[in-house]
């Protein structure tokens, strides 16, 4: 895509109502526009982050059986007060209509889900399914000062499983685990698998917690083994022997939730009734599961993660481009964006009427990992740069090419 | 995909509490969910379809240079209140939230766009401008009886032009009737442009309608020309000779407005004050104009004309799949799937344990263009029905080739 053509600048300085860090760059690179607090739209930069986000999740969870659909926001208050949820999910968003009714604006979709799952649901045929969608949800949070981190509006991937009983949610839920952990290793994050309450079915549900300053979690955990456990669940202290491996010692640290697994087992089957036939034409109670994650809360948290005082450093399974190419003479550049473009590589043109510092400190802001120079200087060559690196190298276009393969 | 891994079954009868054709063909399909009046949950099928009309008009409104973005549905109350629509928009969902502020949940973005556009609309150098969302927008409706073609909750993509004057404004505006133009003739959709008010700023704005008994709106034509005007503006009867052409004759029909282009010249960009300064340094008004397509609605539209007594018949560009396999015996298909997957068909696989005449209904309700069979009778050859024709053929694999491309 030409630069001059994106409509949308780069900002020199950071906006003043925002405090978090993520939203602070995110806003001076042209990712997001702030509309209120814990509210932002996404610009065409930050829209090319969220999609290849959601891309890498839509791959992962379609490779464990998922399969896509999109729910209704507004959904009917007699389905949250059959599960007690009207009046117990403190943030949930309440919409008095014309007609007379309230309707609830999805936070989450269980109410929805279950329901739809009766219908398709009768015997042991059609279990098990796995449903899944990527959509904006809603919160009515009283404080929202973390920038993507913690919103009013966002964008989640939740999934839901029904099953026949226990040990077939039990198998499925082993198979989640190894998706998210495909999916936080491609985007660059190093995400811990934190146990939590599990509710009344399960001793355990797990958190994909990014351990982070700027998290709202607090999280205990041991240095030596996979041991980790969310402020909630955790009885010991700082400083205690890890009671799992006998070796390593507890720490603490704060964590950012990007995702949550839950084995939810019939507490929205029992309210809604959805039962199956067995192989003897008994009947049984569906047993389901749930889990999310956070795709703009991961698109903050990589901005938080990935930065320098010059500005953002995506990963490449993240970035909005994967080349910022920067032509420093009107033209120089076109025949080479093309050549990028025709390889199939997605490339940022700077092909504005501006001056080259300016060029070289937004491509610093904006964070895009190959930066390519083409100027007067580099003749038949072409100067690259990636992002985070201070040393730039000389390179032809096939050195070029066999280091974009 | 495997039909047996859809987790989704078409219904043998149509839903009770729904009136409107497109919704009960769509719902006996498979394809949506009804979660209450006016608002539906996407199938997996279902999200196919909008995902098809999606990418038809992303590809041509990118072809005109528009920039997809991503607006928030939370809208601050100050921006409608700026505008004078807070009271005056009737359809206008009024969120109230434990912060004491009320949000407007966004049926429309121009108080999103406008402000966000003045942040990087500052020189005659940063128009003209063109941003695009496709996104879920909500209205509420008093009464939402016509299934996909008015709901509460809906999909539109919705494109914001600003402009340095009416001049440059009025040669998008044709590239936008163009673009439309090719958007409704790959959905195989005949579309009329009907004249309709242009508030303030322009004698006309345009309203795209399908011509269809089902349409809520009423549509004055000519029988001849390219005429037509919408019921608020006609000021003649059916039956009248066309003022335009002087040949033809004024007929009416009702008509579903699939689509509109409106010039709103200063309306939104006067009361944010977004200026722009000229050659000469002379701060200028920044003329805008916006333009809407039903995604959703057109998924109705579809499913209201493109069907027949036995289920839905969806043209190529929007049906979920090009081609629905069904084998009859277990794993007789399996090769079949495979080789049509790998020359890049979308393939419904049918390898349900099912008897044939289950499988021949399911595919004419859920209505994919062509239909495969193969089974112990047709040997190495392939049975081929258009769905809507009667005729079936028998076919070598290289004749099925040809056929496909």
């Amino acid at each position: 895509m030409r630069q001059s053509e994106l409509f949308v600048k780069t900002l020199r300085e950071a906006p003043s109502d925002e405090e978090a860090n993520n939203a602070k760059l995110l806003i001076r690179g042209g990712f997001i526009h702030k509309e209120m607090a814990g509210v932002y739209s996404y610009l065409p930069l930050g829209l090319k982050v969220l999609r290849n986000i959601e891309n890498i999740v839509r791959e992962e969870i379609n490779s464990i059986g998922g399969n896509e659909l999109l729910l209704s926001s507004l959904q009917p208050k007699e389905n949250w007060d059959k599960t007690g949820r009207w009046n117990s999910v403190d943030v949930l968003f309440k919409l008095p209509s014309q007609t007379g009714k309230n309707y609830a604006l999805g936070p989450t979709h269980e109410e929805i889900i279950a329901p739809l799952a009766k219908k398709y649901i009768s015997s042991y045929r059609d279990l098990p399914a796995y449903y899944y969608q990527i959509q904006t949800k809603f919160r009515d949070e009283l404080r929202a000062k973390s920038g993507l981190l913690r919103g009013r509006e966002f964008i989640m991937k939740d999934l839901y499983s029904f099953h026949r009983n226990e040990k077939d949610l039990e198998i499925y839920y082993e198979k989640v685990m190894v998706a998210y952990g495909n999916i936080f290793k491609r985007l660059g994050l190093e995400a811990r698998v934190v146990e939590a309450s599990g509710g009344s079915f399960s001793k355990y549900s797990h958190e994909y917690q990014i351990l982070n300053p700027v998290g709202e979690d607090l999280i205990f955990y041991c240095d030596s083994c996979d041991f980790a456990q969310n402020k909630e669940i955790f009885t010991g202290k700082i400083g205690d022997a890890c009671e799992r491996c006998k070796k390593g010692t507890i720490l603490s640290s704060n964590g950012a939730e990007v995702g949550n697994i839950f084995k939810l087992g019939t507490k929205f089957t029992e309210p809604f009734g959805i039962k199956y036939k067995d192989e003897d034409g008994k009947e049984q109670m569906v047993v389901m599961g749930c889990y999310g994650i956070g795709i703009s809360r991961l698109m903050g948290i990589l901005a938080e993660i990935y930065n320098d005082e010059n500005g953002l450093k995506w990963p490449e399974g993240a970035a909005p481009f994967k080349i910022h190419l920067i032509e420093l003479k009107k033209g120089l550049g076109d025949d080479l964006y093309k050549r990028l473009q025709s390889n199939g590589n997605e490339v940022l043109y700077d092909d504005r009427d501006a001056k080259a510092g300016e060029k070289f400190a937004d491509a610093d802001l904006i964070g895009i990992p190959y930066r390519l120079v083409v100027s007067e200087k580099t003749r038949d060559k072409i100067e690259l740069k990636k992002r985070g690196e201070i040393e730039t190298k000389l390179i032809t276009i096939d050195e070029l090419k066999k280091i974009l393969n």
